[in-house]
């Protein structure tokens, strides 16, 4: 979106990026199991290519993709929940359909989630760079630091060895090294191609970044040529309040959740205070929040296909997705309030803590609206797209928001149906692009190819 | 090639894998000028997935994609010359146009270089599966340990902390670590997908593999439902002792080098002998031998590409390519033998060990050498079809090989030439397929899908 600066009351063109994951089920658990879902061939070669471009028709910022690198062993003190729904297992690598999405479409984004606690800065900005060529500037990088168990035991790091704030400080210098590979490596000109002399690369233009940190040493050049964004655009979801931090300094895309119009709205203003305080334009700053649609031809017709979806759903993999860190609520009685589990305190309770709940929730509550889709996770609209599309307006302005992510019910149905109806209400409203502005995920999102000067990566910029 | 046992003599089905690398240059340095040489659009959307269709019609085995993690900064005592030369930087991550030349294909395979030394087993297996899912079983796993001291650097790995053989131990491990993710950890039937029951995997056939070694500590279980291959085919290029020895054990594909008939004849066999000490059976493995292959439609014409590319190649990337882990040959007299050299011993000068020289090679013959595409790579032929389809006949029935790897001078000339000379040739003696017999890369290789019985991962294979 080209919108301008975030201000409550004005109206702007809102954003809608499409949440997913390269598995059978994530945010939808029960609902494999429906005919009209064929999120099963998730592994299958066609599937992803295909998907994009209907994702393109849609016209998102991005597609993103979630990930993980373990399985949730919460819910049940043991991975069955998680198998049996086929709940973020079997998972496939985020970046091999990516890579395939990207060849077959032309403007969408693709915002792709990678651990910084396993993985190794020199080659992910390697496999970054790689990608943004390969898709002329359409990756968005969602930064996460894992809080699997199995994770850590999957990449023999000691479980507790890294806690959450750690993680977040090897983040930090994680995205320091990756800005310096970026923005400090390789000048604008490196590349000269000079035929008659064969000069490819003039090598006083490129240079060595010789970072030495805690956790990282790693001396450079960066291997790949300056790519169309360099730094991919940048997206995180940090709850926590040194999540904030950590979104507030390195974000560009902000997720917030929370389960109420009045959470998510302080939850926003924090981003946006956070951004500030670290001395970003906030007009460099765009805010989403989860929003599950429904819509259809009548009232009646979406109202069927709600009650239709509904009856699929299973509460447990919501719970185990929810509680996958080591909580485990089944420990508990349904009446206790999640507010005294948290007091108490115990393992995987500062996971708890992040769950936005309400006071007065209690496991039962949570458990119970797991299994209502109009509940479970946050915002749900459902009826034609005038209907949708007025609550959809109502969120934004009420929370000042600038888009939202949208969850998949079924696989392609959600974004089928958003195009057939939600799309041209909000198109008809202005408040919807009718053709990608641009030819980088970060020119749709803010208007410009780079990252913004605002942006502590520019601060390596030609230095 | 569905061809049966190794045997002297015995006219085989031949086969081709093209070697080549996600950068302008590799190999053929200096022609990265040529007007017919499109290799500088290595790092946009469109050229991956148009050239691997053209690779499918030359009717490969597998396109197989070198890699590097750093510069070669061994000539000249700096990385000047790799970075002037575009000799494999810049370069872009193989594992991203792979995924892209996969969805746009059906029978190619392709084999990607991974570095054991600087990757955790996990994430990489991982990433091996996704892409042999979404390939529908065409990937192939090229292992190397890597040698360049700014690789070493870029992941903070102190210079000399990995010796030579202490990277094949590592590079040991972490097969091990791989094959009981790919073979051990989901049974064939864990994804039971039982849409009454709301059952899509069966959690009592998914197991943790809970290895404890010296280099890794991986608990899984593995994220990925089995791929048609499970362990990709895995390839590797051995010269030393210790890199035959691990060849012998792992590598299904093997490619051998020498600059002449006999040093790759003895080197043949050798790898055969390793695997049989390993108890492998001989027909579970393939050895290929790199050449270079001039045609045209007559002999001048064939002389006059010749000629061409001669006018534009340059020795200052071979030998920087040669000797690019620290034997800076340009301190050295051009009249000294690189048998003294290696003798005294001094920095880098294990890797020259490694190179194929002759008794009474020099300096000086090597960059000479280096500047003639006749010479500087081994095999080379030139002529019409039928001329180098007779030398390819020779070497094959001389060296005790299974096939080659198709060095290329322009892209995409060279397979362009290969399929309207030299393919139709080899076709009408009987010695190279006219279709893919299967649409795996194993099966196109050896006739079935899953590894051999007498390979050490079917060890774990349903433990």
């Amino acid at each position: 979106m080209t919108a301008g600066p975030a201000q409550a009351g004005r109206r702007r063109q809102l954003s809608f990026n499409l949440l997913d994951m390269s598995t059978v089920s994530h945010n939808n658990y029960g609902l494999w199991q429906h005919p009209a879902n064929t999120k099963w061939r998730y592994n299958t070669p066609g599937f992803w290519p295909e998907f994009a471009r209907i994702c393109e028709r849609a016209r998102f910022d991005a597609l993103f993709t979630a990930d993980i690198l373990g399985i949730a062993e919460g819910y049940g003190g043991s991975r069955d929940i998680a198998l049996r729904e086929g709940m973020h297992v079997p998972i496939n690598d985020p970046m091999i359909p990516v890579a395939a999405m990207a060849a077959a479409t032309s403007h969408i984004g693709f915002a792709i989630t990678i651990s910084t606690s396993y993985e190794m800065p020199f080659g992910l900005a390697r496999r970054m760079s790689s990608l943004d060529h390969l898709s002329r500037g359409r990756i968005g990088f969602n930064i996460v630091t894992s809080y699997l168990p199995n994770a850590a035991e999957n990449f023999g790091v000691p479980p507790g060895l890294l806690n959450h704030d750690e993680r977040y400080d090897r983040a930090d210098e994680f995205m320091e090294v990756c800005y310096k590979l970026w923005e400090a490596s390789w000048r604008e000109d490196a590349v000269v191609r000079d035929a008659g002399n064969n000069i490819y690369v003039d090598p006083g233009r490129v240079r060595r970044i010789d970072h030495v940190g805690k956790y990282f040493s790693v001396a450079g050049p960066h291997l790949c040529e300056p790519s169309p964004q360099r730094t991919p655009v940048l997206f995180q979801a940090g709850a926590s309040g040194r999540g904030k931090q950590f979104a507030g300094t390195h974000a560009e895309v902000v997720f917030v959740g929370g389960r109420s119009v009045d959470a998510i709205r302080q939850n926003v203003r924090d981003v946006r205070a956070e951004a500030l305080a670290h001395g970003r334009d906030p007009d460099d700053i765009r805010v989403l929040v989860g929003c599950t649609l429904i819509a259809a031809h009548t009232r009646e017709a979406a109202k069927a296909l709600q009650d239709d979806y509904q009856a699929m759903t299973r509460p447990d993999g919501y719970v185990a997705h929810m509680f996958g860190s080591g909580t485990d609520l089944k420990r508990y009685g349904t009446d206790e309030l999640i507010a005294d589990i948290v007091r108490r305190g115990g393992p995987g309770t500062a996971h708890l803590a992040n769950y936005p709940y309400l006071p007065g929730t209690t496991v039962g509550d949570i458990i119970e609206a797991a299994g209502r889709i109009s509940d479970h996770l946050g915002l749900f609209a459902c009826g034609t797209g005038a209907d949708v599309a007025d609550r959809v307006e109502e969120w934004a302005d009420a929370m000042d928001v600038d888009g939202f992510l949208l969850r998949q019910l079924t696989t392609p149905g959600t974004v089928v149906d958003f195009t057939n109806y939600i799309m041209p209400e909000l198109q008809r409203r202005g408040r919807y692009r009718r053709e990608y502005e641009a030819s980088t995920l970060r020119g749709n999102i803010f208007g410009y190819p780079r990252i913004a000067e605002s942006h502590p990566a520019a601060r390596f910029r030609g230095k």
